[in-house]
Order: structure tokens, then sequence, then C-alpha cells
């Protein structure tokens, strides 16, 4: 199936999810990773976040990482945890704006302390932010593929929660989350088909290793029409010190596959490791990546005998 | 098309592959290993190599392990590199043998000091030792998807292994090994088309994650209709220590994603979770396997809405 596939989309939330669970990086080294990601050839880097520097030190300073980031091609987006946040993001320039929204009450409260009803009326006063229609947003649903408090145990509350965020903003982007690396083959065909009934268009994953099931969960993904993911270079993100707790899908190892396979990424691997082998002296710990530590393959024909 | 499968056989290679780079065990934990290993519904388990034990001071003794090993449904499978190997092998009672010959010759003279060609010839000196006829044999063909040496370019001379190795031994089975993590869906695709075109009746996979690709390459065979896998508990094998090095395919991220999909594995997580959780302290690092770390997945209703 994956024949019919040229072109993938890849946003590298690196700056964001990669970074905040860690220690505070400075302003102008926050930019210049992301302005480095864009020059390896992602067209789409989450950058920053709007939240409280109080409640995230790591991500402080959203604005003059915003301002270092240069116009042109790049997609540069925000990511913006309530109203406060988005006025704040729109002031500073962002077009490009994700909300989370967890299909996971429990988690929801624990992370941004509102339930998912509350976090869904959230998304109304964002969208009702001055200058908020002229952005476009991508609502994020967490725990898409299982809760680790056990309250998402069938796509249900998932597709609910899609519904009533593009209720709120009916041209919205949905990128589905596997927050805590739940998701399995299975449980992203299961959401994706009760998805399809609903005919939504534009959607992603956001997917994390957690378990081992990252790059092979895209992989079926792809075989099942996704053809837009969130991943973070050198697998950064989550707490790599918490047990239990696994980084984002990394990106090379996405781009390598993905290449190999014939899809275009529009990615320069090379420059990738470059900046994979930056990582742990910018955040003072190894990378979970692995592709990041073998480097990039060895030739192979793999021309299949009918081509 | 994994609606077809329902059940895939695993080996577990741990006493094996996951503990020859690392510090020696003692006999005594190598065989309470295996039979963990069996225990928890493992039917194959890689439980020795027959190596000198000058050259892997951590295999030694394979035949006092043997000794512990308790007959019954498990299949102890005993590497031999070489006829004097297979002999003591035979005389311990193994009667499950794999050799491996590498696809790379490069890489086969830096490992087992022979060019491929040799280790075909001692393929067949090991097939001649007196009690040979009466075993199983597994011919496990390394560097099938690409050598570290670069002499392995395209699945021409993996072919030419297999089919000369069949010639040897034209009952022994094929495992295909991704000795060094570069395989990928596609170069599996590649080697799988070529081998279909010449019949190869049992073939299995034995995967590395070096570049995080192990599982995405699993199911990807597993469309492809492969149905016999090598894992290691934890993850473990290759050298943890040494940079750019991958572990096996971790048994138990395996065991998860097949059981997720509905394939029967015989195989009970939780009791490998345990003997994943005991690695440490048997090897003296952590394990590279991420379900080692995390736990089993919460609860999810992943039915397709048409079932």
């Amino acid at each position: 199936m994956t024949d019919q596939v040229t072109t993938v989309s890849i946003r590298d939330v690196t700056p964001r999810d990669g970074l905040q669970a860690g220690s505070p990086v400075s302003v102008a080294a926050r930019a210049e990773l992301a302005v480095a990601l864009a020059d390896a050839g992602l067209a789409h880097v989450e950058a920053v976040s709007f939240v409280s520097a109080e409640a995230v030190p790591s991500m402080a300073g959203a604005d003059e990482v915003f301002r270092l980031l240069p116009g042109g091609r790049t997609v540069w987006w925000a990511l913006v945890p309530n109203a406060r946040g988005a006025r704040a993001a729109l002031a500073a320039g962002a077009g490009s704006v994700t909300v989370t929204v967890s299909a996971s009450s429990a988690y929801s409260e624990k992370n941004v302390r509102r339930t998912t009803v509350e976090a869904l009326a959230g998304l109304a006063e964002i969208a009702g932010v001055p200058g908020a229609s002229g952005a476009a947003f991508d609502i994020v649903v967490s725990c898409a593929f299982g809760s680790p408090f056990d309250d998402v145990r069938s796509p249900a509350p998932v597709i609910e929660v899609v519904e009533e965020a593009l209720r709120v903003i009916p041209e919205a982007r949905i990128t589905l989350a596997d927050t805590t690396g739940t998701a399995t083959p299975r449980r992203i065909a299961a959401v994706l088909a009760e998805l399809d009934a609903k005919a939504t268009s534009d959607l992603g994953l956001h997917l994390h290793d957690t378990r081992g099931t990252a790059l092979a969960n895209a992989l079926w993904a792809l075989e099942q029409g996704i053809l837009r993911f969130d991943t973070a270079t050198g697998g950064l993100g989550g707490s790599p010190f918490a047990p239990g707790a696994g980084g984002n899908l990394a990106t090379e190892d996405l781009v390598l596959m993905l290449e190999d396979l014939g899809v275009s990424t529009g990615i320069d691997l090379d420059a990738l490791l470059r900046i994979a082998g930056s990582l742990p002296a910018l955040t003072g710990h190894a990378v979970p990546g692995r592709t990041a530590l073998a480097g990039p393959l060895p030739t192979f024909d793999s021309r299949l005998p009918s081509e």
C-alpha cells in the first residue's frame, strides 16, 4: 500500500515537546535548534509553548524565541494552553497554533488541572481571542489510544473529543497523540476506522516510543493513509529520567525508514543526525533515539524483482 | 493481512545472543534464565553456544548449562560454530542446532576468521559429524539485509548463501539475521521476494534494533507471511557498551504487539516482564527494551467497528 504514498509531512516538535521536561535551555539555543531543523528540511517545527513560565520553566521566553525565527517557508507552530497563551502567541506573530485536549479527563486534570469538558470550553475561549480566526489550528487529542489512568478504554471518548473540537474550530486539523505510548497497530486501526466514518479530513499522529512501538505504529498508520506525523529529533520528549516515560518517535528513525521505502520527506538525514548529535550537549543527557547513535544505513539495492 | 495470522513462533535467544557479549554469568543462572523463559511459554529457547571458552568466556560451560535443562516440550537450541562445537553439542544431547553463515564475507572474517565460502565448507563438516543427521538444523544467515562492511549491497549474496546452505543441509530451516540493524521494511520485502521465487520453506527472522526499526520490520514481515522470529528478553544482545551496537528485538515488545493484534504467541507477558526485570541484576546493566521499563498496556477495546 505504501507504494502509492510518495510524500509524508513531518512536524518536528523537539524545541517544545523535546525540551519541555528537561532543564531549561537558553532562548538563543532553542531558536538555533528550531532553525537548524528548518535548515535540515523540516517544513513544520513546533518551536515554542506559551505556557506559564512558573509551570514550565524550560518553555519561558516563548515570545523571545519566536522573534528569533526567520520568516519564509517554515511553518513555526506555537503550543498554547489557554486564551492567555493564545493572546501571547498571536501577539508574538504566531500564525500556527497547537492546542491540546485530552481524551482522558484524569490525565487532563493531572496535566493542566482541568477536566476534558473544561479543556474543550477553554478551546472555545482560545478560538474567541481577537485575531485567532486568522490562525491555523491543530488540535492535538492526547491519550488517543489509551490512558495511564485507564479512562480511555475504547475509541468512543476520542471520537467525542474530536467531534466537539471540530464543532468549536471546524477548519482545524486534528492530531491524535499517543501521549504515554499505549498505541498499537490495532488500536490505531480501531480509532481510525471510527474517525473515517466521521469523515475527518486532515489527520496526523503524534507518537511516543514508550513501549518500542512508535515506528511500527507509524508504518501501520502510513499503510492506513496517515501522511502527517509529529516527531522529535533524537527521540527526545517525555521525561528521560522518569521510569516508564518514553520519548517521541525519533525524527531520524522515521525519515530513515520512509526514505528507504521511497517515500519523500524533504529532510536531509545527515543534517538531522548532526542535530541529534548535538542534543546530548544541549540537554545534558543521552538521547534515546537509536539511529542517532548508530548512524545511517549502508547501501542496499532493495528494488523489488518486479521493478 | 495480519487478520489471517493466528499464531507466531518466537525463539528467545537471551541466554545466548543476549549474554554472549557481556560479563560471564554463572552456569546455574544461565540455565535458570532459560528455564524461566520456557516457563513463561517460550517453546523455543536458544540456550547455549558451543564456542571456545577462550574466544567467548561468557558462553563457557555450555554442556553444563545443557545438563540443567529439563526435557519436555521446550526446544533448546544450541549454537555451534564448527564441527568441534557440533560434536560437543551432540554429545551433550542437543537435538536442535543453529549454525551461522554470514552473507558478508568481511563480517565473517572479522567475526569468526573465515570467509563466507570457508564458513559454508564448515557447514558441510558440521553436517558430517556423527549423529548430526538426527538433529534439526537452523542456518542463521547473518548480515542478510546489509553489511557494516558494505559488501552486501543487494539480496543476491544472501540468496547465494541460502541456496548453498540448503544444498548442504536440505531439510534445514533458514533464519535471516539483521545482525547490525540495517534491515528496513523495503529491504526485507526485497530479500523475501527473491527467496519466495526460490520457494524456501521454513523461514524466520532474527532482528536487531540498532536503528529502532526492529518492531516495524517484524510487523512488516508478519504481513508478508513470516511467522517465526528470534528475540531476546529486555532487548539484550549485541554489545550494550559499544556505540552503535543494538540489541535484539525485545521479546516482550513483540509479544505485546502480537497479542494486541490478536496473534497468539503462547507467551505470558507478565512472566516475561518479570524476567526482563531480573536482567539488570543478572547482567549488571540496564536493558534497552522499552516495554521492560514501561510495563503492559492499559485496557483498550480495539475491536474494529465491523467486528
